[in-house]
């Protein structure tokens, strides 16, 4: 087939123009006779390459010099034991905001590492809503503070940054960062796994406030301490230069679409008329409180569960793919991140709209 | 320029049939609308794409049902962290050799987990050679004995492999795994950054023997815990999913090449047409005992430091590219690893003749 519309919640769908790119230069980039994959990292090539992605990404996000950029591996679940290993210092305790999957896997390692104090929860709304901040319960000594702004997986996003005080804020923006504009300033750390809004899987990216680095924990592996990542300019060992590349085209891709700002524009639309189209129909139904609802990951059931196998075939029938919600959520989800195009959006409510039409 | 013979020692040249493939199914692979990066890690075609490069690696390789093979992110640097914390249980202390550079980072890293005996150096010999196993002072009570078959930088590569009775033996073979044919059975575990001759970065191939999972310490990160990581089949989290299907590809590359017996063949005689043309011209040097010469990185020294640029230049414009030895080394070093064609060691021993005979 042509191109689908690839729902998928990451690895996510890339802008075509990247890909295009990517394709043309897999055997020779730039005349130099070999792939990006093939060039040393410590090449004058590959290091301009790197150099470049890492300076769109601070341009994009505006992250001024008071943070590194760090480009490492294992994802943000390797993140989940990197941050209290790092960050706790001599402090025995963390404070972390539950609202859902993924900060239940931050939570649990965490929890390995240190005493975690939960400041908050969704649990007992169901997930569906972000408790106010006005009751949460800081801890006394809390290294850090540690939320999701997104939950991939429930569709439920901070419309808010919390206010820590001085404790440092970090946050796990992997299907969050750079679909809108961010005060960066007020975080001590953010990490992000590139499989939804940067690039392909095998790349976290990790921003950090250059006055945290340099209390990781004496157990801390070589390979997980910010300080030896950062000294070294991520490249303590051979990253992942062929992940790191493909960010850097997606990174130029995003300045030539305007930045953060167009696409915050973008995706507000995007979200807007797909969750407009949920709630102005019976069939279908999102349970998240409108002011918390995702704008890059909509799940959404319909009328009958025994519906969503016919549901799906239809859709992969028309090059809409990927859309089966998370198991411990059931229904669907449409992720519809930066690289999804408004007409993919158009083409899933056209669907959505025909599919309930059938059924009434 | 077409493509040029890259001497890298890592990321290292692929082969080009390879790439060709990849270009090829970059926007749509086989018909499903999209690039294999872009695919859930948990969708049927990647499950398939990932279970088909393990089974051909199996196959290759020789491995049998009583290890697990692993794909972890990281390089093999995060291995020389991960494998005490894995590997230790209830001993504390475990064996290493220093032949070179990169079993000294192994042993530094390790010993911020264990007391670590070094059972024999090179370092006397100016790691030229590989000390006799007979005057190796192994410990009493070591959880495993680690060593580097091959040393990248170095060019010193073992010609037996160890006896360590029913201690585990650990090898470190980023650069020579698939090399040639191995027998498995005699390894506790084996790991592989893939950069070498397995795929691009970013990957880590680990192969480990079952009984050995299972004992990770208490503080080892759950990404780093085999048992973890085994038990969900590398998709704890979202693995490195485009550099596992490019390991596939070249998997499937070395079947169709007739596997490891026919690679040795055709490495062997490209090292040794090398080596005697070295060992032939008083121009050039290997400092290497001629049964330790690595099969894959061969450094060598021109007569006088002084014409090293003028070598790499001359290089340079014939499209050899990347022969720029260690800074710790000097001098040159050509990687020849899996994918450098017989063409490309020939055309870069008539420029060596070439360049010799200028000098003359």
């Amino acid at each position: 087939m042509s191109r689908a519309y690839n729902f998928c919640a990451g690895p996510a769908t890339l802008p075509e123009a990247v890909l295009r790119q990517a394709q043309e230069e897999m055997l020779d980039w730039r005349g130099t006779g070999m792939s990006v994959m093939e060039m040393s990292h410590r090449s004058d090539d590959f290091v301009a390459i790197a150099e470049a992605a890492e300076q769109d990404l601070r341009q994009l996000a505006g992250i001024s010099d008071d943070y590194a950029v760090l480009f490492m591996q294992g994802g943000a679940s390797s993140q989940f034991s990197t941050i209290p290993l790092n960050l706790l210092g001599d402090k025995g305790s963390a404070d972390y905001v539950n609202t859902g999957i993924w900060s239940k896997k931050a939570i649990a390692e965490a929890s390995r590492y240190a005493d975690v104090n939960v400041v908050a929860s969704a649990e007992a709304n169901g997930f569906t809503s972000i408790p106010d901040q006005a009751v949460w319960q800081t801890g006394a000594d809390a290294a850090y503070l540690h939320y999701t702004p997104n939950e991939t997986i429930g569709g439920l996003e901070f419309d808010f940054v919390p206010d820590s005080g001085d404790v440092p804020l970090v946050a796990d923006m992997s299907s969050t960062m750079l679909s809108r504009p961010l005060d960066v300033s007020k975080f001590g750390l953010i990490y992000a796994g590139a499989q939804k809004n940067i690039g392909p899987s095998g790349l976290v990216v990790v921003i950090i406030r250059k006055d945290l680095l340099g209390k990781a924990r004496r157990e801390t592996p070589t390979m997980m301490n910010y300080q030896v990542i950062a000294d070294n300019g991520s490249m303590y060992n051979t990253p992942a230069t062929y992940s790191w590349y493909l960010a850097g085209l997606v990174f130029k891709w995003l300045k030539a679409q305007g930045g953060v700002e167009a696409m915050a524009k973008i995706n507000d639309r995007k979200a807007r008329k797909l969750y407009d189209f949920i709630d102005g129909n019976d069939f279908y139904a999102n349970p998240i409180e409108p002011r918390f609802r995702s704008w890059m990951n909509v799940p959404f059931t319909l009328a009958e569960d025994a519906l969503n196998s016919e549901f799906l075939k239809g859709a992969d029938a028309r090059g809409l793919l990927n859309l089966k919600g998370h198991r411990s959520v059931g229904g669907m989800r449409a992720s519809i991140y930066n690289a999804m195009p408004e007409a993919g959006v158009d083409a899933l409510i056209d669907y959505m709209a025909e599919f309930a039409e059938e059924q009434a």
